[in-house]
């Protein structure tokens, strides 16, 4: 048994708690949301983010966050992106050394163009710091549905020993040494999903929404070599998986936005009609500056940034896609082989 | 302007006749069932195969498919892979030597372990084969929405003028010598989408689907490289897109019989209720056969086959699958780099 503390009680943070708690760990949730954790108490469901999921007495959940992060095997930071560093900034002197904490908050900030996990190891210096990543709508893991996922770590042992722990009849997790390339797929994906919602707001059918999700995961697998990560990553779960499965639904807020921008809305329109962090917009902006540190050409992710910044019409950006060059699909070099 | 042939008057046939005919060609659709035939040509639509596509009348029909097969520069194979063998075997003596012939039929033979462009040039050796395979729901094409392709060559020559044949501002080609790769993916991932028709019959959710479709190409890609295709191809359009678009679909064949399948109907009232070839069940035991003869580990088509084959309860199956024992996602030999 793992002692466990989620900092975040969001759809995610809650369904991996149920998780952990079903796997027999000593789960907290803390969250300085008062309300929340309130009403998380009162019902043991989170009636809002995870409705019809009951969760187990033995969880705990506690507004005391500073208290909840020492003495523990693992923290996961399950906060969106956009507050895991002013989260770390604020706790950091609260968190162990050589603390190990389980990041799945996704997202690359735009500014400093670091991921998650480099911003936690930067704001917590002592943390050992591991991902968790891949195709796991909240809402399926609640209900217990079949899910993989990937754990990627610096070193094998704590790879095994975070596997150990979450795996589940009906949780499986592989492991990694790629961190780089499991988060940029992870973060960069919710771009393409952008662009696969604003194709589906056109009207146009599966067959485009293939073609950009299989040339996108393409450029961010340029992209994320580039940086020195692995190309099998994103042909893996946390990249295509991910993406197939935040391209299918319904629920996602990235391909909502998408499917709005594509329907005749302004990204603002976009964003406040979902009334959620739209991922993929902060994404596309750090998504195009890694392009161009790195020389990479990545024709999808520049269209969206045009959509979304430069009031470009989204039809136009789709079918400028389609008639680029007439190109290769592998290496040219290949005929000669 | 080429002049083209078209064998075969199914719905791919008559889709790519109609792009090829707006792309200005010289097209004829042929086919030896003169109800078809006569049918296309009073209605200038396939009332059953691709309803509501009107068809120009430029492009023409016959049931004379000896007499169209000299003095084109471009016979397209677009017959069911069960019947490709026999087309060719029959109609051999009556090709041009050196003729172009534009592949589109998908599946690997399941006792000579051939793809459809061996087949085919095993029948007519003086062919010159390529193949054109990628997420295209000939539905989608007929109504003229942004697709992508790839067409796969022995030479860049032949590549590349098929490329300008078939590309318009909808339709998308990409070339690549990879062909092996092209027409195994093609072929398996009906397979995988059998699966993941089955996975949607029994309840599951996306997350499961993502899984079985990311780890579904990843085993076709281990068996494709082993076979001396490329990687990426299986990456590609070709692979996982085609995949993509087959497991989103409600008119796929093969995820259809899946879905019969997971809910609880036996193989062959399975393939008794969706009435037509279900390519997927000929291929699994193809992709068997592949991954015993080159000692490749395939555990989705294996598994695929068990419940095909051997009436192994599909629920279990897929538990099975999940419960693997505990892996690395890359290479194990990375963590050492």
């Amino acid at each position: 048994m793992a002692k466990i503390s989620i900092i975040g009680a969001g759809s995610w943070g809650t369904a991996l708690g149920l998780l952990l708690c079903n796997n027999g760990h000593d789960v907290t949730i803390c969250s300085e949301n008062e309300k929340e954790i309130e009403s998380l108490k009162e019902h043991r469901e989170h009636l809002t983010k995870l409705p019809g999921v009951k969760l187990p007495d033995e969880m705990k959940f506690t507004c005391d966050v500073r208290g909840s992060l020492s003495g523990q095997d693992i923290l996961v930071m399950a906060k969106a992106s956009p507050y895991v560093r002013t989260t770390c900034k604020k706790y950091a002197a609260d968190i162990p050394d050589g603390q190990l904490i389980v990041n799945v908050a996704k997202g690359v900030e735009a500014d400093t163009l670091m991921t998650m996990s480099q911003i936690i190891e930067e704001e917590v210096p002592g943390a050992n710091v591991v991902v968790l990543s891949g195709p796991s709508h909240a809402e399926e893991v609640g209900r217990g549905l079949p899910t993989t996922i990937v754990v990627g770590a610096h070193d094998r042992e704590s790879a095994l020993y975070v596997q150990n722990v979450f795996m589940s009849p009906v949780f499986r997790v592989y492991t990694s040494p790629d961190i780089t390339g499991i988060e940029l797929g992870g973060a960069l994906k919710n771009v393409i999903a952008l662009a696969a919602g604003t194709a589906d707001g056109l009207g146009y059918g599966d067959n485009t929404k293939a073609a950009l999700i299989t040339r996108g995961i393409a450029e961010i697998a340029r992209l994320g070599t580039a940086m020195g990560a692995h190309a099998e990553t994103f042909y893996g779960l946390s990249g295509i998986g991910d993406l197939i499965v935040t391209c299918a639904s319904v629920h996602s807020r990235n391909r909502k936005a998408g499917y709005l921008i594509g329907q005749g809305r302004t990204m603002q329109q976009a964003m406040d009609e979902v009334q959620m962090i739209v991922e993929g917009v902060y994404s596309a902006k750090a998504g195009l500056t890694l392009s161009k540190k790195f020389g990479i050409e990545t024709p999808i992710i520049q269209a969206v940034n045009q959509v979304l910044f430069e009031n470009k019409n989204p039809k136009q950006a789709v079918d400028e896609l389609m008639q680029r060059m007439k190109k290769d699909e592998l290496a040219p070099d290949l005929w000669e082989r």
